[in-house]
């Protein structure tokens, strides 16, 4: 938890009455990611992520493979961390060479600063989703299940993340028990950091997983986790248009607005059942 | 509000119960922003950018200000838009020869898919927010200013926005009256709208405008404000670490958490005063 959070001093006002105070703020600080081949010192950057530090071998790794980087572990040789005083810290990639690298900066000029997806969206629609979506067919998922897993994400998540401004996203097996817990400044790093932290355990493609999100979901999430094999994504907060889109293309059940006994499926409701 | 908003067909669960219905959604979709001079129809992308659609004109012109792209709207022939079915929607942005677009593909290169200004984040570290804040002196904020800001940008937001998953933006001058408002389902997004808006109407740089927003605040609306020549931001959510040090760095007052009656100064207290 420490190194996700910083203390800030503040002043701190209410009606009629102020005080310096401290305060927990999450921290966001920068992660260059550069790749290069096992077999030559050239570095390419993949580019500078805004993350919550503590995770980076899950997020890298997570990055690599919702990117469409890498399909396996054993693509990767190794992650090696280079902190840096006042430059971002570093993560140098180093991969085997059946590793494409000479399409990564077109590849990022098309993705931009928006999400690294879009700009393959751009190019091929949402016809990319469905074709990446895996032939294991979805899950079926009570009621009862897809409940459960907001609670339980609400139950792993401090109050100080629920207000201070850290996203959760978990995995959970089809029996509800959580498998793996990630929590980032940015919504996608969190789905990012456990889809790489179950890369490095091998359970993908996670056919038989559930993805939840403690905030909202647009397209990129979904995206990610169709990515990783996961028909199944239940999100707390709102869906976008896009993401009911996507999930819809790549055969997906959404589920929002879990919460309260509750919960909204904008795709693939004919899964959800006793 | 159409057409930021979109109707999906759900299945609605509670307790014991369930049924067909329909839901409001926030619309995401992609608009790919390409630029080139007046004088040669040669256009270099600029990127992908998930967003609401309705103010996109607004959204192009903030964007490229705050990447410090264009300095005025003098620089900019034109914005011509052209909708294409199954593709993304494409901004053309027709620039004056003053404008050099060499270096946009090595930016973007640098920048990659967090955010736009990560990447020079990365080179130049905090010091180049400090270079960018304007040589007005920050305003001198009173706390029931502060209070208002965040009232007023609520009342303006409808429920569906509150929960639906649109971020809220908003330009305030100094006696707390809005200016501009603008919402995306990207709180980025709906801050270079607003910017954008500003730098339309001559505003820019808005040294003596607040910007108020819905949610949180990471480093690249802190950024982006100071970019704008904005000295004050008022936030409903939490800061990131990394917006914090970037409002300091810049000279800048950040407020947080600012709802109930209450709220968190983050930088510059001593410029919250009656």
């Amino acid at each position: 938890m420490l190194n996700r959070v910083a203390i800030a001093s503040i002043r701190r006002f209410e009606i009629g009455h102020a005080r310096t105070d401290q305060d927990l703020v999450a921290v966001e600080a920068p992660l260059a990611v550069e790749l290069r081949h096992a077999a030559s010192p050239e570095r390419r950057a993949l580019g500078v992520f805004m993350r919550t530090p503590g995770e980076d071998r899950d997020l890298v790794l997570g990055l690599l493979y919702t990117e469409g980087l890498i399909r396996s572990l054993s693509e990767v040789s190794d992650v090696l961390f280079h902190p840096a005083g006042d430059r971002p810290d570093t993560a140098e990639v180093v991969l085997e060479s059946t590793v494409d690298l000479t399409s990564i900066g077109s590849r990022l000029l098309a993705a931009s600063s928006a999400c690294g997806l879009c700009g393959r969206l751009a190019v091929d629609g949402l016809d990319v989703l469905a074709r990446r979506a895996t032939a294991a067919p979805p899950l079926l998922v009570p009621p009862s299940l897809i409940l459960s897993l907001a609670a339980a994400l609400r139950d792993r998540q401090t109050v100080f993340a629920e207000t201070g401004g850290l996203h959760g996203a978990g995995l959970f097996d089809a029996e509800g028990a959580l498998r793996v817990i990630r929590e980032d400044v940015g919504r996608h790093n969190a789905v990012d950091k456990v889809i790489g932290a179950a890369l490095e355990r091998g359970w993908l493609p996670a056919t038989n997983l559930l993805l939840a999100v403690s905030g909202r979901v647009a397209f990129e999430i979904v995206q990610k986790a169709v990515m990783a094999g996961v028909s199944t994504i239940v999100a707390v907060g709102a869906p976008s248009s896009l993401a009911v889109d996507a999930a819809r293309a790549a055969g997906a059940t959404l589920v929002g607005f879990s919460r309260d006994g509750r919960f909204n499926v904008y795709s693939g409701w004919e899964r959800v059942t006793e």
